[in-house]
């Protein structure tokens, strides 16, 4: 096949390395370049001893700017940078015909008055809202194979968004009574050099965060309220956890009245029983971290309780993965045509 | 004053270790007999090299017999010993006169047929049931005074019951609505040595687990109707994480309506303002484990979310400590009137 | 190319899992037989969830016995099984024609009196020792192309056999005063359920053990007096920290008389300088487990104290991967005549 | 007894922290100030919340001056400053009466022009430098009764020197044969804010570093060359490993012609049998670092190898207790005549 050819820029953050991980085995693409603020004009090898011996471990990293993209021929680019930085480069880079998959939340939001109350600040970019594809293969294959603007989707909201989807979309469940719980490793807070940060902070230690409103619901509560076909409001905390990579979300809901927990099952077996990457573990499997760990799957079990009556829904991704790099990968295949398990 | 004679029955798990390192550094005390069944004969800092050099290193574990600490002249005996197990012990103990304090869940269930339903057996000894008092300070200060058979309080429970009891109490909130979360170290699960607890399954892994009707849950319940007067219901996951020691819990639930989240606050904080061992982190403080580790302290925050309604309570203990060590030793306290933070 | 039938023996325990992780992968060969004690009749997805959705997840484990892998016509047998056990299933392999390569200690010593020595028994199959080959493919290439049974090298070994081994065949090293420390994460117990590898045991814990003569100093000796041309006597320690993965470890020796730093660089560099699994990092460079985990790569560095007038070497592996699973792995790609990376 | 008015200067890293945990419960002091750079005018709970609810819990950090301290009224200051820092505070301190026990390095080098080689700065203050006790009480008590300053032992000289000291102040080992291995927890590095010690780059990872010639090296042989009545010169290399607390250190030496293992062994007995935090584990005993967390424990074991003739010495030790903050308090009740476990 024609190689394609790839950028990444802000490839020296966890979800550019990982993306780096990823793209050394695909065999649908050439990398031809990476960008970084602070280690321009270092090989990728000295930024990452582990790459060392592989391909691309001589590769130099740019300065970080959409023209060293445009001027490396690049016709993808991933975009790993921090929120509000990635919306200039998406714009330089689509005027000049190269495709973006954007990890940051800067085009998730569809509505820039929701990406103000969330983010504090502007949009930067409201124009290129509307041609957005929000990153979740599962749930927008279509429109990501003709897409030049993906959002890939956050760590948490692929592990929210996906459980909920099809009972939702079949009105199984009532919006109103949806809590979700989720437990994140500590690589979700990307390369933050903070000291809440440090080792002997989050060793021996978990603590839930940004209760009760974390930047990741305004994507979560508009992907459900698009399944729900009306607006949804729920609750979620998320919690951090002395692991490296890993979410796990516990999701509560109580079914609308005559909904038999079969039906929900079945919502979920037709939604997802042909998905590569959706494993359904159903009424008796379980899901944990190492499950999931390095690779592209998002695990997904239920329990009924006949005391509450409430389902239980409860994900695990690797947040790396199927969380960030690994599903902008399976944005790309899709967006490219290959199969979609490439390099996953 | 007086030293107390004191035994522990089964101190070569979690529990009873932890027992051993807090009564080491009381000062009303006697450790007069620890029992064990594959330790006995063995001297205390050959099975815990961590007490050599301490107070009581030269005790000689007994075998697991009431007998042995009956002839040794106890006059309260910790019982940290499986279900099941705990029951003969205490029926032995008691005929003799001595006071019992109990880690298990022998005897915190009030309802034979409850515990019968969780338990899956029937109750060793249901006389008993009547007289035992459960084990939480904060709650039933007044009974434990003069108790001669105490069920000290499971780990989660506590961290469930102690935010939620005055607001059921108070009629504050819906019970219905009530939904819990909890994550717990691996040391909750004691010195089980199954594959499931080994370092290389437990470490970079978290799983919810005893989905949806954990043993806890008849304990939790049972309080919780207590305090609000009516038959409560909730659901309840606990979770493994990579930690040895903690308990995190976060709990939602919906107030009634017309209730502030100002008058839930006032409510906790006329049931806990002058509570040494419960500190109160209110609407802006935050919990997390490494600020209870080692601890006899339970710290509560909350946040009110506008958006749905619902208030969310945070806890976080020790497990071993105030989740089952600390709080039989804060029970003992209380037995003997001592001060309550007696070598906690 | 040809697709040759491959088995493995003891696939549940750390070794036999990571085999698998890797074979999934291999596009040379057929997976057709994996046997378990525990676990016969048993889906591999049922025993390893993580491996749902990949290739052979339906494949069932077999019985363990060797008549099981020669019925499923494998043409190349992994054994992870412990050590005593390996030998009778490579003597019932070889007499069929199946080619083994055992990743127990069965035939890693040539010497019957000195596997005697170390194991405290008398070896199984003495018959089979002169025809083994050490499984380290950087130093027994031309042999193991060859070969019908492979002793792939134990984890520690490889660890300390390659960064010497050039230094004392070019005799630039005093052998009597080799001093090793190494560090291995907790997978290099296997899957022991013992108390001592309990998650509680291991966190936030570190230990020396099996001082002054742990069973792979008779490996490693063995090949250090081979590369010396002389009897070699070293001390090692082996110390257990908490990590899954990785083994590091620290090497100091005195040059001879006249001995260069540069001449034990340069002896490293003709050694390894195209070797694709090793990497040099020079006297410049460092090693840490996190370079190499879940990688076959095996990174040396060193220094020079010209205070003391020793070198230290200091080498870095996954002991799942170069130290076990990876290297049983590229000796298999060797005895094909595959790319020794393939899978790797 | 008469209280002891105690500051502490730069009480916001570990060793402070750590300091003020051990001083909450010492009967013999009174903490009368704290000085932070960066919390001046917060309150200790706000800056450590696991500080809530007990002693001093309300006490308020003054700015990071000696004035301060002085008009606290403070008897003894313990600095917890970085080296460099720690000088200029001493100075001012010991002028208006204060004794001083400091915890960085900056007086632990009697030698300026050593201090210089291995700091690469000049010495801020080489004229205290001739009055200043090196803090390990088991060797200097008679001169810590009346020492003005202080300068508390490092983590890793503590655990190095003090098996060591017996064997060559009896000209037992050969002082040229010493090599030393060390693994420290993350904690040693100190509340240090930078990329390396993020949980993501700590976790799952190990390795060396400051090879071959660690700054801790000037103190060490110092003390070892004290002993031993000559310049003694060793390796010593120190390890990261993933946990927050602890020191365990692996020592190689060999005996003296004809030194038996026996005589070794009395040394250790007759200099440190009577010490009360030093734990001789002898021969068949073991370390781990769970048997001294959190506490001042110093354990000691050893083994003899008949094959290459060393001695191999263990220990291990909690680099934030004996390795600073305990011994810091030990030194302290040595100087005020108190009983040395008080608060240990």
């Amino acid at each position: 096949m024609n190689l394609v050819n790839v950028a990444i820029a802000g490839a020296t953050g966890y979800s550019g390395e990982e993306l780096i991980r990823l793209l050394i085995r695909h065999p649908g693409i050439e990398l031809v370049c990476v960008t970084s603020r602070g280690s321009a004009g270092h090989r990728l090898e000295e930024v990452f001893p582990r790459f060392q011996g592989h391909k691309y471990s001589e590769l130099k990293f740019a300065a970080s700017d959409p023209s060293e993209i445009i001027a490396a021929g690049a016709q993808v680019a991933f975009l790993a940078l921090p929120h509000g930085a990635a919306a200039p480069f998406a714009e330089a880079l689509l005027e000049t015909g190269v495709r973006v998959i954007d990890l940051s939340a800067d085009f998730r939001i569809k509505d820039a008055a929701v990406y103000r109350e969330f983010y504090g600040e502007e949009h930067p970019a409201p124009a290129l809202l509307r041609e957005s594809v929000y990153g979740i293969p599962e749930l927008y294959r279509a429109e990501l194979r003709k897409a030049q603007l993906v959002a890939s989707a956050g760590c948490y909201p692929t592990s929210v968004i996906l459980p909920l989807h099809p009972l939702l979309a079949a009105r199984l469940i009532d919006p109103a009574s949806i809590v979700v719980t989720s437990l994140s490793g500590v690589s979700g807070a990307g390369k933050n050099v903070a000291a809440e940060y440090l080792y002997v902070e989050c060793n021996e230690n978990a603590r839930p965060y940004g209760v009760p409103k974390h930047r990741h619901l305004a994507e979560i509560e508009q992907e459900l309220s698009a399944a729900a076909g009306e607006r949804v409001v729920i609750n979620f905390t998320p919690h951090l956890i002395p692991v490296t990579r890993g979410i796990l979300t516990t999701i509560y809901a109580m079914p609308k009245t005559g909904v038999t927990p079969q039906a929900l099952n079945e919502a979920l077996e037709e939604a997802y029983g042909e998905e590569i990457f959706i494993r359904l573990q159903g009424e008796k499997g379980s899901v944990e971290l190492k499950n999931v760990a390095h690779s592209n799957f998002l695990d997904i079990a239920w329990r009924h309780d006949p005391r509450t009556g409430r389902i239980i829904l409860m994900s695990a991704e690797d947040n790396l993965v199927k969380g960030a790099a690994g599903q902008a990968v399976q944005n790309l295949n899709v967006m490219c045509g290959w199969a979609e398990p490439t390099a996953l």
